[in-house]
């Protein structure tokens, strides 16, 4: 399933170790409206690990998800370059993959590791890429800009 | 890049007119934040046709896309089921893609027909699946809800 | 309650016909999560009306309320200017009120009356600015932004 | 401007930490698009003080602001009552108020201190509640939902 632009870096260890700290972020989730909980944690490029839940509000739209409450954490304290994430939920029978918000704000910050797991701690590996293929960039939105300015 | 998981159902000519009515609702983009128009049109099972462009705001975090803006327009009329969606932006030299937040929106109605064309007309063809590998669905929020109304 | 901003320009009868508008509008409603139904209709200064429902989505954050899809609509038909707008729920004892998010994006198209109703179609009154008071304006964004390029 | 809802509890000296506390997290902003800075501190029930700043995305509509990054940050750490939350920016001759999306995160845990601050240190006071008039609460969301379990 890894495609050929997978980077799966971690040693096994490594990726337990972050699995585990993801299932322990589950703790904190405020869930009230749709009683589910997901953890992620997020491995810094210096090896700091930051870990997010999902909190969620009565206006559903102003919910934020695990991976994107890890991002924000590790940005706002000057992180901007990761090596892998890692994703927890309390579904059995399959692994949490991110949602379509979750897989922009990802790949905002590059290509890295995310590994997305069971309850049985059994997990599969992807990359930032591979989740939103031909994903829309910077260079895109500056060429219109650019091209504006300019006339 | 179809993978076998594409449709492309429609013709040519159908194609291109959708790419058409997708380049004409770029007209009314409100892009007073990005200075970039994105045009998008959907094409529901009945055969009509809903437009949609980007609509920004100030605090940016609730801007929205035209393929969301599209799809909510459809909703919003009693349409659930869609054949497939067109998307157009001033971007010269790539093709504009979606958004994981539109990739996620796209997805909670199925599988349907994705043309990402550029200013020349040139087009490229994916799916709504091909667009989020793996996403999460109901299915599996709702084992975990069950499981604990049932405890 | 209206404060001395309210506008309230508005007819007994054009106010019973765009709450009416907004009832209707609820049937639409893709509320597979919250089942909760929620519709508004939105009148611009041509006179026009734009209906919107509440549109859900799995992942929670990607849900859209019925006021920006109708605003979302209206705009996306080229209209920018709006005199009022009305909100329909299924709360009895109690007026549904927008939420943060609607808020933000009903005062990016600046001030004009907002109707909430209740299913015995007793209403009240306020508007868009009264419902987030010290807005941030585009000016204030634009003040930093002039500042940056002219140093 | 406080209204009968204020609390304003804290002392001059908490508050000029708090807006300190938030001006410093200005510096790890990463706002590629908009170019505008906006810090946020957040004081826990328990005196630990979590600081956001703004993190956009090149598509604007996953952004996230200072004000909900500061939330999150502590919500994932455990924590969901809350003294106070100072915000600061780069606007100078106007005081940054947080938008729609902020203010209905802000009010999901409650009733607390807002101090809106200037680049020269001067502040205003307001409260969750007064940012948000007749917001929706869980209350009424429940109450239909209930509602339609009964029957
Ligand atoms: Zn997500
Ligand atoms: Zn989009
Ligand atoms: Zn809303
Ligand atoms: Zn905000």
């Amino acid at each position: 399933d890894d495609g050929d632009s997978s980077l799966n870096t971690l040693t096994e260890e490594d990726i337990q170790k972050l699995i585990s700290s993801s299932k322990e972020a589950m703790k904190y989730a405020y869930c009230e409206y749709s009683n589910f909980r997901v953890g992620a944690a997020l491995l810094a490029e210096d090896g700091s690990i930051f870990t997010g839940c999902n909190i969620e509000n009565v206006s559903y739209s102003l919910t934020t998800c695990a991976e994107r409450t890890a991002i924000f954490k590790a940005v706002s304290e000057g992180h901007r370059k990761f090596k892998a994430i890692a994703i927890s939920s309390e579904v059995k029978d399959s692994f949490t993959y991110p949602c379509g918000a979750c897989r922009q704000v990802m790949i905002e910050f590059g290509q890295y590791d995310v590994y997305v797991s069971r309850p049985d701690s059994a997990w599969q590996h992807t990359t930032t890429q591979e989740l939103i293929p031909h994903f829309f960039s910077k260079k895109a939105l500056r060429s219109v800009q650019k091209a504006k300015i300019q006339n």
